[in-house]
């Protein structure tokens, strides 16, 4: 069974509140480019990530707006920071690593929010069904010069939904593969 | 069957025309730290890898002099310096990419000479013998939180040889893997 990549660069998640510390009260974020996944949006704002011992500019926020602020970032990025975030499902931020965030009005240091997130495939509950998901995790076969089966690779259900593997920069970048190449699910 | 986990970060090879131009005619490298590979070393020499696009300072040089100029980059700096270089064995260097080098006394425009390496274990022909590495490739198992079984694993034999796998710093960060874990080879 096939699926399609999507490279995942490193990203921030924003509340209403860290929203209106960094671009001001009730900014409303501007949708630069609909992503695959229905009702998210690449913003037109970005922020820059620090810690202690560096930072990363432009760093793009994806909208629309949530309930808690997470900051999505690769391995290499966190030894640039001198950082250990966990590897986790997004949402899951509990004593993750904390990072400081600047936007143009503002910045928020936020005790967690930064993880490296854990591979993962989107499904509707409908397709999880079809496709025989039963367990939380598959492995996927990615054929290339650098080619790996990698294992868990997290199903990620939910209503809306695009049918689609997740990796960040870190994985696409080893495994010699871009945005828009096929793989394989193996059960 | 195990197999210690060494990280190749980017490095440069050199030739002795090419040290001549970037630091001096004649001029010798300093030990910084023997590798374990027998009779390489990290350099106290490094030089700037750059292209139109971009440039990636303080590369080490690793010794002693090579027949031919090699730099070994990963999948992310290759983005960066805005390349594709091929995914090659260390001295297959025809048609790879091209790179500028630049040392204090002067700078090196290589038509060819940047590669990504290709994953690789190094082992000694009486090693090869008698852990029966008959083919060419082997996969490796490693397990993380971002496991995988990597494939196109090349087995690099030389009489001098530290039995050790390679990895680049693309794969090592995308696997969660650091210098001097443990994995586990397939044939």
């Amino acid at each position: 069974m096939n699926v399609s990549i999507g490279v995942s660069a490193r990203h921030v998640h924003v509340s209403r509140d860290v929203l209106d510390v960094l671009f001001g009260k009730n900014y409303v974020l501007r949708n630069k480019k609909d992503l695959h996944q229905p009702t998210q949006f690449a913003a037109e704002e970005m922020v820059t990530i620090a810690t202690e011992k560096s930072k990363i500019e432009n760093v793009r926020i994806l909208g629309p707006v949530r309930d808690y602020t997470q900051v999505e970032i690769s391995k290499t990025d966190a030894y640039k920071l001198g950082i250990c975030p966990p590897v986790r499902d997004s949402g899951d931020i509990q004593k993750s690593a904390p990072i400081t965030l600047i936007g143009p009005c503002g910045s928020v240091n936020l005790k967690e929010g930064c993880i490296i997130a854990t591979r993962h495939i989107h499904v509707t509950p409908q397709e999880r069904k079809e496709k025989g998901f039963d367990e939380d995790e598959v492995c996927v076969k990615i054929e290339s010069e650098k080619g790996a089966i990698l294992e868990h690779v997290h199903i990620k259900e939910a209503s809306l939904s695009y049918f689609e593997l997740h990796l960040d920069t870190d994985d696409a970048n080893a495994l010699c593969v871009k945005d828009g190449d096929i793989c394989e699910i193996i059960k």
